[in-house]
């Protein structure tokens, strides 16, 4: 038989996780965009290839997207590993994985709740990156023909954040992509709508950039759950309501984001080969 | 650990197959969904149970949809069950698989191709079922404000096919579910455009009834190839090529319409559980 791979999920992001812990390889986009097909592949929304940490870390984490490019940072796949290395790997509760947006900070806390370190936000324009010098908090952008106020901040990736009165009733398939191409984001941007349930709970749905309408995103949950924060509409330990299920995200003192959420693994398996040519 | 599954598809049609020869249970609608969940399960377009043959046969395959209900039988699973059987249990290359439809003949031929007897074609109209008694044999069908000339016949389920100059360039999506749903169909059909490329090879795109746009449809190809074939357009041996990749149809003196193409399997896994309450 061929490879060996584990799947696994987070709130419905999904992930083939390969360990290449113990013998190390590159992963061609050929062989990523193969693992992530589902109907002739394993599918999944990002392939998790795990090699030995190069910077000190426990291990290095590598993404890739189904279409075989490579992405910096995965919220939902960082609880995934914390939960794969502790669990079957045997390494500590609290891990350093390197990825390309610097090295992360999973925390096994129990079997049904994973903590990741997101992080500082930025909030100055050129960092998100903006198309203007100074910071974006509840300020008007009009997109077609509409005018919402937005905040927006990076959490290693762009977010703009826009407060509603009804998440589900927001026409987000619509006004989605003509927010992620606005000419403001020189590199696109990720856009949540946010409803206020409570001072302890949002209801968020989230547009991501180059996806479309996704079940969870992690940073996106950080970045409406810290937008909200910085208006002072809800406390600093809040719930996020995703279509997939429920992240805490809590902003420290210290100004790092905490998310905290489930991982859970689906199912182990053996490719019986990898196609000819890879 | 949990269950073992094996992942397979014919021509990206995919599909979760349980092997349950040696210890026959039902499966729950909620278990068939939680399986084909692409996300939280395993994922594939049908869900395929091999339990023991009851009526002589070496099994019986019973076909589960996404949303849990049963199919009576699918010429692409029929091809993976043949290989899966062969290969893997050790049966005889010429199997008998007890389904809805009746007792399936897949033969395995070689390690690249498998053949059925699809069984034969039916161009009754209130057999297909027509809202007529007569064929409907290359005749005009108005839909959308155009008309078209459609052949009509069931291979165990109702097919309409339409001759086009250009397969590529004919709207699909927008005069399919125009198709599936005219009234001269009371049980819906399957709509099949293929282009004629030469006396033994056509090109054919596919509506499925209830499912839209999908790379390949056994009984679609067969039912493509028999209306060409009774046109006089190709001969009994035609070649169909469709998204997914190329079919062969021949269609016996016996009427009876033979289908070979390739099965492949794709990974081998054990679940880690299925969710509380299945």
């Amino acid at each position: 038989m061929g490879e060996r791979f584990i799947k696994m999920h987070g709130l419905g992001n999904d992930f083939v996780v390969l360990d290449h812990l113990e013998s190390p390889r590159e992963l061609s986009p050929q062989e990523a965009r193969f693992w992530a097909d589902r109907r002739r592949g394993v599918g999944c929304d990002q392939v998790v290839q795990l090699l030995p940490g190069v910077e000190g870390g426990d291990a290095q984490m590598r993404i890739y997207n189904p279409d075989g490019s490579r992405a910096e940072m995965c919220g939902n796949a960082m609880r995934c590993v914390g939960l794969y290395l502790h669990e079957q790997r045997g390494m500590a509760a609290a891990l350093a994985v390197e990825t390309l947006a610097g090295i992360m900070r999973p925390q096994v806390t129990s079997a049904l709740a994973i903590t990741v370190d997101m992080g500082r936000p930025q909030w100055a324009g050129r960092a998100i990156p903006l198309d203007q010098d100074g910071e974006m908090i509840d300020a008007p952008l009009e997109v077609g023909g509409q005018s919402y106020r937005m905040t927006a901040l990076s959490m290693g990736n762009p977010h703009g954040v826009v407060r509603v009165a009804d998440a589900e009733g927001f026409e987000l398939a619509k006004v989605g992509p003509l927010v992620e191409h606005h000419a403001l984001f020189p590199n696109r941007i990720n856009f949540e709508v946010v409803q206020v349930l409570s001072r302890s709970r949002i209801r968020m749905r989230v547009w991501e950039r180059g996806a479309g309408i996704t079940p969870a995103c992690g940073t996106g949950a950080c970045a409406a759950a810290v937008a909200c924060m910085r208006q002072g509409w809800v406390e600093r330990d809040c719930t996020v309501v995703l279509d997939g299920g429920e992240l805490q995200i809590v902003w420290l003192e210290s100004d790092r984001v905490m998310m905290s959420g489930p991982a859970t693994e689906v199912f182990r398996g053996e490719l019986v080969g990898l196609p000819a040519g890879f």
